[in-house]
């Protein structure tokens, strides 16, 4: 596949104007509900309208385990991975909880976890395989099985869509996933290795400089690529591919799209490197404890909603972000005018 | 009035370890909600329990005119403070949106606009005069208005603390006020008037100039008390008056405490005054554009929750933080243990 092939719609630019207009003429001085501003005329842009609304927010959150923590990548045990994806489905974890707090329908999707899950309700079985393949030694999956990770998101954010889900939140579950996250990073920012890792979940300065040396060694075995699936084929990760994919979808059905922490930040690098244009839909939820997570903000121009030093994953940045996305579009699409208030208009004082 | 004559419960600190050590249990990585979890820490505190909840949260958007205004200090007409109130009660403005938006009960409050007011099921009458007196030549209040002014604030809290509040936000509306609130940090953080000064709602920098020499005219000719209720007396405003005395009231009652803007920051630096252990209730909700905003922050060794570059006032900063405050409690109180979740406990890994 090709980049560019998958079509997103372009903002209708001029629609900027009129809403930037509308929100000047909201009963308070102009521009001083700041982001919440700024905010909205994304979400006004992106659904091409004066009255957004936020309609059956989804909050996916994509598991996968990676071959690469047989090189002690991670000090976790691989087993949370499933044992997470169990607990998020009967409502716990972090993202069980906050999902619910902030009004997501979360929904976990299996992209490539090791374990067997029965039937849940809640599940979404888009297995690929029962997890990369140790990257330091093959490519974590082959350019079929990353083509399948990558359709997967397209397909279930496609149903979301088509049953009136209009935002999109993304999370991710796999211990070890910070490696692959910062070996694409490195690639996609062209970056130093050194300047892509952190501390993932909980390792020590000895363990990152064992990551980084991973990551290293696996990019000098396999090589970079000029085609980004064949670098997310060869440094990624089945959950990463999947969020890709669901990211490009929910562009294509112009939907927002939260993103989360450092892995979800990852995959946004991977869809804008298919098409930049996936960029206009995506609102970054926090900025992480993760150095590598504010290099990559920064590498895409964008700056984060929030600052809590979160560094969980999973989504839970995205949903406390929905929180304040809420807060936005009411301004644009509720908040009285200076004419509606019976308020002296004051929007010929610009604040500088 | 003598300082410290107020009695305001200390923190039990042995609870902290306990608290603590339920956080570092919950599903997750040790600390990886950040501020959600040092949120929660303080609410468990406050509360005095593991299982913290919010009752009830209020917002107390407090109005008041100020006599300074003749001076030219804000480039607004003083209209607005009244026709703001008949705004916010009808549901209107930056406040009346958010409290709804975040589940706030809204009381609008007149400390002294100057506006008779017809009665209002959300209108609390509290004015002490029609608004204060012009300081660069008289003091705002005489010392028994602003105490009437403060112990009004005390009662409207002491009943919502009655009625089962365990929240309470408080906002201000009232045109002119960034002046009161700046001699009143210049004064209390021993700050030079040119560092406590900025545009507000939207003055250019030969208005911030002109109003920095109003206040150092109005200082040099009335000079700084001891006493702080003397220097609100002198330099304030009803609403500060008023929020300070409610702030000193919700910590007596082991309320949280929204601390919202500019504003409404100095008259928490007014309380703290009275007496420090009202900090220990006080969520700082955001860091506004406001330069001494941050300023005041750093002074009480604070640290907001949100930047979002707000500075509308009226407690919408509040309101949003408000939502973040939701998950932060709810993190302590429901998010699942590593032993209820049956997820590997990793609670021994501790990120450096």
């Amino acid at each position: 596949m090709k980049n560019n092939q998958i079509n997103i719609p372009l903002p209708d630019e001029s629609l900027r104007a009129k809403i930037q207009h509308k929100l000047d003429n909201k009963a308070k001085p102009v521009g001083s509900l700041g982001r919440l501003e700024s905010m909205a005329l994304q979400v006004g842009m992106i659904q091409n309208t004066l009255t957004p609304v936020l309609s059956k927010p989804v909050m996916l959150t994509v598991a996968a385990d990676h071959g690469i923590t047989a090189e002690g990548v991670s000090p976790c045990p691989v087993e949370i991975t499933w044992q997470q994806v169990h607990n998020f489905l009967s409502g716990g974890g972090g993202i069980g909880l906050l999902s619910r707090v902030y009004g997501m329908e979360l929904w976990v999707v299996d992209a490539g976890v090791n374990y067997r899950f029965a039937p849940h309700p809640r599940l979404i079985e888009a297995k690929v395989a029962m997890g990369s393949e140790n990257f330091l030694h093959q490519p974590a999956m082959s350019q079929e099985q990353c083509m399948q990770a990558f359709n997967n998101g397209r397909d279930i954010v496609r149903r979301f869509a088509k049953e009136g889900s209009n935002v999109v939140g993304f999370g991710e579950m796999g211990i070890g996933n910070t490696t692959p996250a910062s070996a694409l990073m490195s690639i996609i920012c062209n970056l130093p290795v050194d300047e892509c890792v952190g501390p993932g979940a909980g390792l020590n300065s000895e363990g990152v400089r064992h990551k980084a040396n991973v990551i290293k060694a696996a990019i000098e075995r396999h090589g970079v690529s000029e085609n980004i699936f064949e670098n997310m084929a060869r440094f990624g990760g089945y959950e990463i591919a999947t969020i890709a994919g669901g990211m490009i979808e929910a562009a294509v059905n112009r939907m927002v799209i939260l993103v989360d922490g450092f892995i979800t930040t990852a995959a946004m690098l991977v869809a804008k490197e298919i098409n930049p244009a996936v960029l206009n839909y995506a609102v970054f939820a926090h900025e992480g404890e993760e150095q590598g997570h504010r290099k990559m903000l920064r590498h895409m121009n964008a700056s984060a909603v929030l600052q809590l030093g979160l560094r969980l994953g999973e989504g839970t940045g995205s949903a406390v972000a929905y929180g304040v996305l809420k807060g936005a579009v009411a301004v644009l699409s509720e908040m009285t005018s200076f004419e509606e208030a019976q308020v002296i208009n004051t929007s010929h004082i610009r604040f500088n």
